[in-house]
């Protein structure tokens, strides 16, 4: 489906119709999650991609009541790093050095650059830019799931403490942001289904300086 | 051009050539940022679009000495509001009311679950809340511009104050928090424009609890 059509195709399904998601829309989907941009390509975040219904319903009783966790087919913890490690930035030259078969020594401007810039900030304001990166990531989720006629309702209202703690979090130094379950809006059930997008005007959104 | 195919062929040009976006790029790209999610539908962010050599020249100089300011053909800067308010909680229901043809007064249980999540914040905690939705919007247009094959390198390294004072943010209740700047790679004088794109792998950045 072309960009413009799937956005405004897609809305936030509240009521979700149980259906499973085809393998292969899921791997679209993390795909484009995968190749999102981050800053200086850091990528400071992981995923935790759930599609087990004992979990969901454990998240759904002690983290989240909203129904599309357990009526949507898979659901992704957005999770950023809790603070930004030089271990981290090391893996990430390594991992560089490996892409382009180039020497790691030959990044260590580039590495000293993202530790003065990230490592310099406090842990509050690493979480914070960590966290941005995972919307980002968030963001391209919905659009694949769109253009892959795949309903997805991002969710922000969960506890986070007892999300993390499911998911064992801490001891992985990740914090859970964000939500997003994936599945097939039951149309008949949800009032939004045929409701009209609503979202601010092209002047009131931007400021258009020529 | 198809998502994934986009997104892989995307990257953070480093250096662009100073060729102009026609309009109707132009004007999908800003779509894409208008379509965006965000938490509650609130849109709690601005984006000062700058096709102005002038200003570029003085945002280049003052507040971010990246070549792409001045090198590409618009500037994006996402700005979000530095704290929400009551009446732009209410300025969003009339306008989902003038959308959906709904009296304003049924929308009060939405406009007040919004109040009382968003409002009970701290102004620090709202800014943090507003950038992450900005964060979406900006995911959408780097999305949006590479399947129209456009250039699109995102910045968070300039000088907000400087920038901020450059447009008289602060007047607007508005903060940048990044930069896109759209336009054409230079791909004679990019050494990563024949890069191989570089992503952590599935297996590293995905939890998958099946």
């Amino acid at each position: 489906m072309e960009l413009l059509e799937a956005m405004n195709w897609r809305y936030a399904a509240k009521k979700m119709n149980g259906q499973k998601i085809p393998a292969e829309k899921v791997d679209t989907i993390l795909e484009a999650i995968r190749l999102s941009a981050s800053s200086a390509g850091l990528q400071p975040y992981n995923v935790i991609v759930i599609d087990n219904h004992e979990l969901k319903g454990k998240i759904h009783e002690l983290a989240c009541p909203q129904p599309q966790i357990v009526e949507g087919s898979h659901l992704l913890v957005f999770a950023h790093w809790a603070n930004v490690e030089a271990a981290q930035v090391d893996a990430y030259m390594q991992l560089i050095a490996d892409t382009r078969n180039v020497p790691v020594e030959s990044l260590r401007p580039f590495a000293d650059s993202i530790k003065g810039n990230i490592l310099s900030k406090t842990p509050e304001e690493q979480a914070i830019w960590a966290s941005r990166q995972a919307y980002i990531g968030l963001g391209s989720a919905l659009i694949a799931a769109a253009t892959e006629h795949v309903d997805a309702t991002p969710m922000e209202g969960f506890n986070a403490a007892a999300l993390d703690k499911i998911l064992d979090l801490p001891a992985k130094g990740l914090r859970s942001v964000a939500l997003v379950a994936l599945g097939y809006r039951d149309a008949e059930k949800d009032f939004l289904a045929k409701a009209t997008k609503v979202r601010r005007s092209r002047k009131d959104l931007f400021i258009e300086l020529a």
